[in-house]
């Protein structure tokens, strides 16, 4: 049986060497597929182009239109390539023209000085942490296993000072992490927006970048364990604000750095 | 006369409703243009597409090759639009080919809680900082006023614990701020590996994402005022790192969050 996220990211070849994706109801958000599920497949079908060289260093995905349930195809192209990196565009589309944009950049890491400079967040290990099953309506959330040390989804209307999240997570059912898999969690967060007012209100990301900070190698030493995830807002400026975030192997590696901004409403309906 | 910040983004109706630029001695790096300026003229690009509606949200520009000195074309696209956000995808391209590539999210601000949750750095006044010519042989330094509060470049091999950079910056002749300013400065940083190698090595910007915080009005009110701009690495691997950085102005509102991921070699001649 195939699991669910392998059938988020499966793409099929189609004509004019397009390839062909369905979402899954697996990794259903409230309106369309998580928006880590997109980003995924379209990091996935440059992963598995015959021209790709390296491994993933630099994934930005815009979010241009709600991605409909069914069918979406994926046209990648190699714009540029070096000795070391090569930069790609890619465009996922549906009926009704193109939903999500992306660039990337693949490189090959090479013996160089190494240095971690930001500090992982001191935390339990997950197994002392409890277990938190998502809000029900969110499918995708129900096929990671999320363990919140702070910033649990709020929603006693009572706004907090930091927007700050960080909680270990895997997938459930249980799936070796990969590039894809890394992407897709780097999107993990509900929106920062929600614990400042204390409540949901209206969000949605419309664009992420993800820096990836290991090798092909590093990110298959992680198995299927658990990553501690983390981020926090910064500017919440009349409609937008943006997000950062980390993701950290349980060995303390620092697996991804991820930026986003996302659109959002106060709660008074305008 | 014009302003060399002005003649480095001019950019003039080509063949095939191309914009076509030219680069300027005065936005030179060491090797081909600041990127900043090149992100710069991408945005700027954009800005005056006639179906161009609300103000920049987000700017990512991969440089995909470097730019040779002479005209350049720019091609912009709208992907998508909705009421809100218009998604733009733009290339820069040279004689050999695409050398940069940009996507872009314009949106409409509203009104709606806002707050700011990063803290400015404490930092002395502009004019009670020493004013630092930049190194010789980077012109694009020269046209600006830069004022280092913290991390000033290295070059006595004294390997820092911190990536961190803080200056004052501002046009050197003097320009009020636009977006495509803020777009420049968002690159303004020496790389923050030279920090942690105590000496410059080889390193060049990658791909660069930036998210704007303010409006057209909110950005005239800064006229040509400087800014404060910070920036950090937090993983430096193998020949990758990346970099977070703020742009602030003075009255302590946060203009820009910006991230880039850079190549970097260290100093033994790999």
């Amino acid at each position: 049986m195939t699991h669910p996220f392998e059938a988020a990211i499966d793409l099929r070849p189609g004509a004019d060497h397009r390839l062909l994706g369905r979402t899954v109801p697996e990794y259903a958000n409230m309106v369309g597929p998580f928006g880590g599920a997109t980003a995924a497949a379209l990091l996935h079908a440059i992963e598995q182009h015959p021209d790709r060289s390296g491994d993933p260093v630099a994934l930005t995905v815009n979010f241009a239109a709600p991605v409909a349930d069914g069918q979406f195809t994926i046209d990648t192209t190699l714009v540029r390539a070096n000795r070391s990196n090569q930069h790609w565009t890619a465009t996922m589309s549906q009926d009704d023209g193109v939903v999500s944009t992306a660039t990337a950049v693949f490189g090959l890491r090479r013996d160089a000085w190494s240095g971690t400079e930001a500090v992982m967040p001191v935390v339990p290990e997950p197994g002392a942490v409890e277990r938190s099953n998502g809000p029900e309506g969110v499918a995708f959330l129900q096929n990671y296993d999320l363990r919140f040390v702070e910033g649990r989804p709020p929603g006693d209307g009572i706004p907090r000072a930091s927007s700050a999240t960080t909680l270990w997570v895997r997938h459930a059912p249980g799936r070796v992490l990969d590039f894809s898999a890394l992407a897709a969690l780097s999107d993990i967060f509900y929106p920062r927006v929600y614990l400042r007012r204390g409540k949901p209100v209206p969000a949605g990301t419309i664009s992420m970048t993800t820096y990836f900070h290991v090798d092909a190698a590093e990110v298959a030493e992680l198995g299927d364990d658990f990553v501690l995830a983390t981020a926090q807002g910064q500017q919440f400026a009349r409609g937008y604000f943006d997000q950062t975030a980390q993701l950290w192997s349980r060995g303390g590696a620092l697996l991804v750095t991820s930026n986003q901004t996302v659109y959002y409403k106060d709660s008074f309906g305008r």
